[in-house]
């Protein structure tokens, strides 16, 4: 009770998901009456959000449920503004639990004159007065090194690398699309025992868009597994699999954790023939654009335990026997 | 010199005005060669907005003219990420122009549970690395002190006032639509040497949504200039409206200061008879939402003329003889 | 527990409110060890004040009780000093309960080259190590914006309308003494079922001093009761009462929250023929200043439960059914 | 030109003296036109100070030159005051100027449950906005470290060991009045080329009044210079005056930096046979308490010089050789 | 449990410490579980350290016992990571034991441009995330204003002084060998019931390095106790040795709490006739630098109490009849 | 001069490249009097580091070059410790250049329980006072994030891949000899128009030290340059040759920025037949060190070419056609 009692809220970007979450902790024996706290939201004619928190947080161990789903700047702005009225409620810990952290990508200046604005949302959560975050796959590592409060960076690379696995599919090569996710690749293939390769892009003379693809490593005759974290237009992925095709690859899918997804995306994913794409459920997806070679697997249970054991002052790193 | 040579950037939210502003400096003896900065905005699928500054702002006193119009989250957005670009690339200074700052309603908690988002609004802005900001007609004078730092919050009030005592009106009595706004209708008061009455709202009874209007005040016969500072849905402009006509007014006007117009505001101003509808550029307007009532004053020559005092470390207030 | 055991200590502003508070929480079951604390207070030749508690406040939830009373700079420093006191000592959690937050109306840079004091006021609240307050009546509801820490800004409205509801008053209008207390003599009017009137003020002409007092709205044969917040030379007050009797009120009253008393105020207070003086002891006030037609409530009780509530980590807003 | 133009303010703690360092600084070539900057100053009828810039400070290096004389906690939040003031007109640096620093001597914790006010003083003054500060003779020289800032803590060391020096006075003891003080007296000793002795204070018993004081040295048949930092009621110059004369000495003379004096010192002060007393005017006197034996040297000299080095960026430490 | 239960990590600095004070804390009833917590530590061959907690500390008390040993950059930095470590992984509050805390010497400006490295120090700490400190013997009370954080500053003074006086020593006078540490002579006077003299460093002429020693008090045919607070090459010692010889005293002992101790320090304490020498473990001492006439007294149940203390949230001035 | 005239002190971590930087800005027209400032430093007894600088930095613009060489933790503390100095003598602008940032490999929590070092760094030189920073060839470009003050992410990659091409190896293919180096690896391979290869290492079995090391792409009778950001005992550099000469590489060498030698990496280095070991002077290299076949490449000319330039308030970005 160190940290008060356990009040969980979900903001408005992907309510399924908060409520999976609440749903799991609800079957643990003293969390039984756990539920998404109430709220209400109001967006007024200069587009002004308000919220009310309709049940008092004074004291609580408060778990705000916010992923950056689109679109991503009104739930960027929706998060900012509960913090400010649950510390303003005098909240004992806030907790955000952000399952897609928006801006991860702009994490450095690999030229002039650019802004990193993972570190300004880091900055701008901490000032809204977050105590602790919980997220799943960041971009890049380091991005927990933006925060100067403690989190827990967690990873669904489990949750998919043992969903593959399961699938016992062999003869399998793990391919990573982008040179930045090669280790992330390596993991995979140290995971599965398979071999892995790398679709590398390189400028071309002096033309800025020319972009040469190539593979480093051998798909010949071999399934193939493309890993990525990020999903968007699916750009990448397509790419990826012409270049491992024109390899000689034989069945190619592709396992990833954040789905941001468009019709665009939709409509890419459709034009090649992946056997499986295999992702989580950290971003809400509208059901017109799911494609029936699609698995979804949950985030929720691994959410839910570990708001638990960040509740109750237990390891979450043994969870995963570190 | 000592805050560095001056550059203006103007973010996407409302170029026109960062173009008049920078065309008003221009003219200015001393600052011939003053235009709006070059830099590239992209917006990629998953939403994230990315800028790069084309030319170098090292050592430079910088004015980022970024008004919070529609899509507002965007563009606060926008606005901070600018500002991490122009403090990672060692501006000397930087200025934040935003004639209109969102969120500036949601001042106060008047019930428990509530964010003041107005005060969030100014710590991001701060943390984001600006030094000074420039504004115009914020919804309550306290909102200045919810900054830490310097800044200039000007009023549209002698422009719009200059305006209407030029249009010779007789017979006039001030009308505040609000409550909150009692007090710079007094001043309307006194700057045109005419009465003053107030538009009450008030809730009758257990219900939350019964609203009774009265009128304090008396405006029989007379012509009435309803004032306000912001216009949304315009549902207040059109009670006020009904409110003094069965009270026995004349023609009646309205003047105020910040326009965020949609659809719905032009089909409520239209609704009514109203003589002039009198508003300053803090905010674009969309073309098809002009009307002919209309008459739009535009705030760039008082911010050119501020821009360049701050530049230049001269006295603001002596501007209003104060 | 999570905030500690509370222990309460009382400043020398106003003792006897310290006391008041402390006898209501000792009423309560489970809270009747409570006393105020003791520390030794000196003040040193050349003015410094030194304070030494006597009872260890470890990691406890501390409620220091504090008015800001005359004089005031000599009290509000000692808040500092004893909140210094208490971060050194290692409390848990400091609540700063200052009934009456000294320079509220200083809350706005309306002329320029002015401070904004309520600002500063807060920001030093904060940098001694304040991580809560509590306060009552703040002379601007913004101003719990100017603090970045939590808090409960209450009103004594209940307390006082609940009063004048009980003295069955007919035929009645809340009249505000002054433009700025518009919207709370709104509420004043929403609670006891009467209308408003407001006495306006406006300089004529080119003379700054030149004050022209008017009314909007009407009182003739009507009994008023003034509302404001503070009362100081209680100049206000006889303005505006002289200004209803012109307008041909019949009896009037005021009411107020916070009294700073001089012998100044007595002498017009007594000038003038008011019906009854109601306030509450947010100050304390010398035996010599008491008239006859005062009546002074006390917010100790009100004051008693949301430290309680505070403590004990449950809703402040359900105390107002809200 | 780095700092922006100088500009001089001068709070109401001690008038003569911002008024004789600019009459230093314009004697300077390039600083004919300095003079104390004009500010209106008004006391509300609540305690409240309001203070309004009457000339722009936008850019400039400003210096507030505010002693923490009686009554000290109104000039120390007057100081905040006008700090705030001028960072809200956008002071380019402020520099407070503080010849005496109040609570100096509340500096560690040497007892359990009491404050260190002296941090608390440096953590406001930097809260408020001030860049640098200037000082004389702090009562441990430490207290520079509880500021952040940069800044100057100033000697008088120089200026009262020099005229002491021109007085030719032979076969001279300096004696320390206080242990704390035993450094500065050995400085004084080489300074003079004389011996040094310690006026020795210690408890006796169980009794916690029961004060003894002791001779540690030699002053027999010796002149005494007894010297300290500040002085306030003389009860140590008297006890230490008791001392030296029961151990056989001659003539006792007695040198400080601040004299923070009342009637109560005066008396004091006559009431031994003192034949000098000499401090500076680091705060002011009134008249009524000067003593035909009391010399008063002024620091505006030094001040002037190293506010004129601080503005034009020049070393303060070759002023001193050092 | 508002801090968490307790866990207590021990630095390289100074194991055996560490373990003493856990093992005084085990035996108390309720802490029979309490070890030394496991971390491991390894230096790469850029000579960075890298840790790695064992024991996950979510929600704890957490103790870090690190005393700033030689070599003491690196466990200075060791501190630093160790808590950085300590904070993302959630611990609830971080309390820093720091028995001896490097450069608190370097505590003032006593020359231009030079650095407050205490300052520094207390900053970069604060930096890391400390949430409170432990520590025994600062150089100067003041260092605990240098951390705004709360701390216990203990002192081994009653430690060595009960040893003292254990010995019935007759005839003893004390004798501070530094001007700096006049007043703790003093205590130990008034603890032992005798007289107090002081060794007088000063310099002569022009010559920085001339400095003449001389004595100011009386030691003659008395057995001597030189006192100190920290002794590194014992040049202080050894000089006041020769000064005191040189008066006349009879045996000469010399006690002091932290021996940072070096083969020099050894060679100049066995050159003189010391009858004992007596000091604390705030530091580790190599056995070959042991001499026969030393005594070490330990600091661990200190510690161990006051960590109880501060866990439990009791007093620990009342250790002291306080 | 908006940030004062320029002066430069170099730390005692590598003087040569101090002196050969101020040497490269001497030629410059306008800076021919800039020399290496002086400062005195003392290392006392107990390892204390103690520094006075000679000349004073009152609002001067002032590089520290000091880079964290061995021993690092001296260094570092070095820095800090002139930081604060410089600080406190009211340095207008302080710029930390440091070419060599040590700790950058601890950049994220890989593991549970660990730190995330290269923030502290970025936290405490923030904390001391710097104002900007310059440094070469972070471990990840992330590092930068980690820093709210803007700076100078210099590459040594320009400087290196010119001096390769000027070689004219043909057949060439690049060798990440580490995962986490692909990207620039690839940026390499467009430098030089060949192909890329990558060692992976990765683990196999449940033995956590049971490394396999295999080659991503193809080297088999082609030379090979390893590239690397640092090389410490130059492990990785021995396994990555030995795994590409087992795949039939002809030439090896090696190309890599920082260079934390020692004598186990020269032996090492020794060990294997490279034919070019190429590196610049971030760090100091002991001359017994050195081997034939090394080439060190000097960052002094870019350094200085970048402090002018930050010095001018100049793009840096031009400077490499960005």
């Amino acid at each position: 009770m160190r940290f008060g009692k356990m009040k969980i809220f979900s903001g408005s970007a992907h309510p399924a998901l908060g409520e999976e979450v609440c749903s799991y902790i609800g079957q643990r024996p003293g969390y039984e009456d756990i539920q998404v706290g109430h709220y209400e939201r109001t967006v007024f004619s200069n587009e002004n959000i308000f919220v009310k928190l309709n049940e008092s947080v004074r004291g609580r161990d408060v778990y705000l449920i916010q992923t950056m789903a689109s679109p991503i700047h009104e739930n960027i702005m929706e998060s900012l503004i509960m913090i400010d009225a649950l510390k303003r409620d005098s909240a004992w810990r806030i907790n955000l639990v952000v399952p897609y952290l928006s801006y991860s990508r702009s994490d450095k200046k690999d030229q002039p004159r650019v802004p990193i604005t993972a570190r300004l949302m880091a900055n701008i959560i901490e000032t809204a007065g977050v105590d602790r975050y919980i997220t799943v796959d960041l971009h890049a590592g380091q991005i927990q090194g933006f925060f100067n409060i403690p989190g827990d960076a967690l990873s669904a690379f489990h949750l998919l690398s043992d969903y593959v696995k399961s699938l016992n599919w062999d003869n399998l090569v793990v391919v990573a699309t982008d040179l930045g996710f090669v280790k992330e690749a390596r993991n995979w293939g140290e995971a599965l025992g398979v071999p892995v390769a790398i679709v590398e892009k390189r400028r071309v003379g002096n033309d800025e868009k020319a972009i040469a693809m190539s593979l480093i490593g051998d798909v010949r005759d071999k399934n193939v597994l493309l890993v990525d974290d990020e999903v968007n237009t699916a750009g990448s992925i397509v790419s990826a699999f012409n270049v491992v095709k024109e390899h000689g690859a034989l069945d190619v899918s592709v396992a990833f954790t954040h789905a941001f997804f468009s019709e665009k995306s939709r409509e890419r994913l459709q034009s090649v023939d992946l056997k499986k794409i295999i992702f989580t459920n950290t971003l809400p997806i509208k059901k017109e654009l799911y494609l029936p070679n699609m698995t979804v697997l949950s985030v929720a249970p691994l959410l839910a335990e570990v708001i638990i054991r960040a509740h109750e002052g237990r390891s979450v790193g043994e969870l995963f026997d570190e």
